[in-house]
């Protein structure tokens, strides 16, 4: 059982402040660069939502959300939350049901269940960086500190952004803001994932809750302590430590840019 | 007139050695972090010319040439000249037309000639990870130091790379490369450009031939000088100097990762 004393002092943190920190970060990256806009995946799970709920307060009329889920893999309840959300926020969202982009790249490509599922989530980034190029927008990724560190992300899918705003959040401190803005609870329960393929959940294919990795991330990458310390202070198993920590090390290439050759 | 004398230093290096490092590079890069091999894009420019030249030369049969005109946009010589190099060399290599899967996102999108441009570049990117994924390859980029500094790529498209093997050498130093690699003349005559969009070359956008935007870079990053004391010794005026300077200082944002806001 783990010793929540570690996660406790790390959700105990000034939701306020964060949330400035957030919207002047945004505001002054669009200033500075000359950026008319916001864009971002709104996919209807807790991150994206807290974005969305974020541009709502803090940039309004230039941020735009794009819906964008297979129809054949994405749960449809996802898309109608997304929807609802953009509609009830008041921002601009467009949808596009990406299946048929989707489709027509089977008809070049063998079959592959993996690489498939990847690669919807590039052709999301595709439509993203369509839309920051026609309107001169910034891309807005919405990978967490968990997912961030984990490498639980697709490289140039929903890991290629101009902008990580909640990448300094763990997870479990995502569902802490996303209670102060008052997401609604079945958002917040519902779990989370990539769904790359059908049925395709968090939890299931990382095999720990996200109250345990954030701690043993938190050992491990803030603390710098060992794995076994990390063990013995959270009072979990060090066979989980070590798989967090050999999630963080081989993907720590997702997290730099492409390493080159020195002559 | 552009003083020769920086150029002729810059392209005073040992072509030799610089060769065996980059092969020891892939090498290395493939053992350490158990890849079965390297795909990369071969437009039949002289970048990836020379990146399919040193495959065959240091990993031959662990090497995957992807061949993606579009067959609207993409000069028919380009293709065949692609075609015929991977067959020289006896490297595998496949060939995609991305027209389909480039046109089924227009059902989707409204036009923008550059934006379009750019999402073929980023397609191009989609396939070559797609095979990374399937086989477990590293993507190499083609980026040379020139088209790298200046920004001269898409972000997220062919500058999507696990690996940049040439990115330490300028345009004019590949050139070079090319030459003792025995490339055929009609490729190193051939004007290099990205071909985004029909008619689509490097000298017509930028403006400034390679031979003055590497000695300006040479000037400017690898020797800190001033725009003003570049202009001087290289003999060429201010304004030439200014523009590389914009270039390079305004495509900062695609050569680092994501900005991240911190809390």
């Amino acid at each position: 059982m783990l010793n929540q004393k570690v996660l406790e002092k790390l959700l105990r943190i000034d939701y306020e402040l964060i949330q400035n920190k957030i919207g002047n970060f945004l505001n002054n990256e669009m200033t500075n660069g000359e950026f008319n806009g916001v864009v971002f995946g709104l996919s209807g799970g807790i991150d994206s939502t807290v974005i969305a709920m974020l541009c709502a307060k803090f940039v309004k009329e230039k941020a735009l959300a794009i819906i964008m889920p297979n129809g054949k893999i994405t749960p449809k309840k996802d898309t109608d939350d997304a929807i609802m959300i953009a509609k009830n926020l008041k921002i601009e969202y467009k949808l596009i049901d990406i299946e048929n982009i989707h489709n027509v790249y089977s008809n070049y490509l063998e079959p592959d269940t993996l690489a498939f599922g990847n690669l919807g989530a590039r052709i999301r980034a595709n439509v993203l960086y369509y839309y920051a190029n026609v309107r001169k927008y910034l891309v807005l990724g919405s990978s967490d500190k968990s997912e961030f560190l984990i490498g639980y992300f697709t490289k140039f899918g929903d890991g290629a952004a101009d902008l990580l705003p909640i990448v300094s959040l763990y997870k479990t401190q995502i569902r802490e803001l996303a209670k102060k803005l008052k997401v609604s609870s079945d958002i917040l329960l519902k779990p989370s994932g990539p769904h790359l393929w059908k049925g395709h959940t968090a939890e299931i294919e990382l095999g720990i809750p996200y109250n345990e990795i954030d701690s043993i991330l938190h050992c491990l990458t803030d603390n710098n302590l060992t794995i076994v310390e990390t063990s013995k202070i959270l009072e979990i198993p060090i066979s989980s430590v070590e798989k967090i920590y050999i999630m963080y090390k081989n993907s720590k290439h997702k997290r730099i840019t492409a390493k080159a050759c020195t002559i």
